[in-house]
């Protein structure tokens, strides 16, 4: 790496007249000024981004924690970030945390030490408390998908259960009554709010749903593939299913095509998320939209605002998901064949 | 932002006291110790990565430019990188650059400057000159899926033509004559190679295809669906189609179905890259598959070895595609019906 040392022993004076040129010091002759430019060029020396960091206690980066940015969901939430970080010149510094605390509190912390002006979380491992000491101690940085105590200003969230509840919901006017749920075998709050409002939907028609009806496997194609077939195994006589997202959903689609049941003839199924996949399997998926681009895009504004001490502590920032009625849910078949669900 | 400088004054030091005790000097009282360490943990007070890399020339991030990290390829790319990271106990700087020139030389223009060890960088945009400096100054950086002259040891790529004629032969071994592309519409280089590919294949056969022949979408679901749209207007009595990747091809399985075209006993279809997905479509797709994994953490591992000065200047890396044959093409029927292809 070329440091500055390198371009004032090229250009034959001090570290220090080197420092004034870059600076637009006005104490430098034309003719010095020309030796150190021409040694800056013939090196491609570069100022040092941490320097200028360390000088002015800020940098150009935003920094990002998500789960795993090779997953389409946070591909989606980075992206948002991304763009209002170029709005701004700022530059993007992604950890992904795994939904592990241990990988959770390194990412924020290294994120932290980079001096990242303005920080987006998607923290599912860490306790309250924890989150809100990184919270007090930065004030760029702001949550997304998870509400702390006393930073909801600072928080961006969905109502899940409500989210869930409309899906929910949706199956019982169409007629159906014995409604599974595909969970996430992640232990994070999001499938435990899904799962409840689907409790909750049921509760209102007096369902009281078994464990049997509930399939679980990692929130992905292959895990929506492994917990449908594990559904299939128990022979419950499910007539519809709700899916913690769309990965699974089209994961499941798989499971049902290989065993001859046909989505939505035999089996509704309904979703989360709204990735771009949804619209792409066959059928397409219906399902609740969670706005993650907005909500993305309405962290990093606030970050920056939080980092430049502009934050209203009054606002909150709850959004509310939407049903997507695409072609996988169908009235359930009072007659015809009953499928090995 | 809480400074070394508001630590000393918590604890009622000087900012050297407060750096030695941090720096672990022998030089410092029990008492001294314990207050510098108290006012540290009340202030929450973590030491300033941009001031340890200044002193140390170093960083503890690797940098990745990647297309767009939303996208399903590049979202493994990264990944992979990530894994090697965190085995060397490294973070992960991003930058997207949209296969746009200005932004890929910014993105990696911004990674040198954060000091970043290593450097990983699929570029599409910047041209072989350019590429070759940023190569000479930065001894950690190393190019995926891209050769630049003189630097083949620092340059990780993959052999897309011959992936490309592995996969139109296919189609001709299976009795297709007359097999269309489906492009990508970013100038990149992939594009033309995988063309290229398609081409000589069909060379072999003294195949020469018309224009119409080639179907031309952004390389995503919707644009695989767009392109595919497009050449299904056409009316070119088309019984195959090589797509530029699984997404595309994904994207066209939806516009076939539309029509009414079943894959693959009217129309074979074959992909590459072989991302999670391609197993997830119906029928599941015959593709070309891209080692990106395998690539990335190559890659990653020679950056390493590139910023430490010890990489091997005269060994080469390049990847040959395999074939991963699923449910997408089959024999060409010569009776039955014909499609508007």
């Amino acid at each position: 790496m070329i440091t500055i040392r390198d371009v004032a022993r090229q250009a034959g004076v001090s570290v220090a007249t080197v420092s004034r040129v870059l600076n637009n010091s006005t104490l430098v002759s034309p003719e010095t000024r020309d030796a150190v430019m021409s040694a800056v060029s013939d090196l491609g020396y570069r100022p040092n981004a941490n320097a200028q960091a360390l000088a002015t206690q800020a940098s150009d980066t935003i920094g990002v924690v998500v789960m795993d940015v090779s997953d389409a969901f946070f591909g989606a939430l980075v992206k948002a970030v991304d763009i209002v970080a170029q709005q701004n010149q700022k530059y993007l510094l992604i950890g992904n945390s795994y939904h592990e605390a241990e990988k959770e509190r390194n990412a924020i912390e290294v994120l932290i030490r980079q001096r990242c002006s303005a920080l987006i979380v998607h923290s599912k491992a860490l306790s309250d408390s924890e989150l809100s000491e990184f919270l007090q101690h930065i004030p760029g940085m702001v949550l997304i998908n998870r509400i702390v105590p006393g930073f909801a200003h600072r928080c961006v969230c969905l109502d899940n259960i409500s989210g869930a509840q409309m899906a929910t919901k949706m199956l019982l006017n169409h007629g159906h009554r014995r409604i599974g749920y595909l969970g996430s075998s992640h232990s994070i709050e999001d499938d435990e709010m899904r799962k409840t409002g689907w409790l909750q939907a049921l509760e209102e028609y007096d369902i009281v749903p078994p464990e049997s009806w509930v399939g679980v496997g990692s929130p992905d194609l292959q895990g929506g593939e492994a917990a449908m077939v594990e559904l299939l195994g128990r022979n419950s006589g499910l007539t519809a299913v709700f899916a913690y997202n769309d990965s699974m959903a089209a994961g499941a689609l798989t499971a049902l095509k290989d065993n001859g049941i046909a989505v939505p003839q035999h089996l509704s199924l309904i979703a989360f998320d709204d990735i771009p996949l949804a619209r792409y399997t066959d059928p397409q998926l219906t399902t609740v939209r969670y706005p993650i681009a907005s909500m993305a895009k309405l962290a990093t504004e606030l970050a920056l605002l939080g980092a430049a001490g502009k934050l209203d502590r009054n606002a909150t920032h709850c959004f509310m998901p939407t049903l997507v009625r695409r072609h996988s849910v169908a009235q359930r078949q009072t007659v015809g064949p009953i499928t090995n669900l």
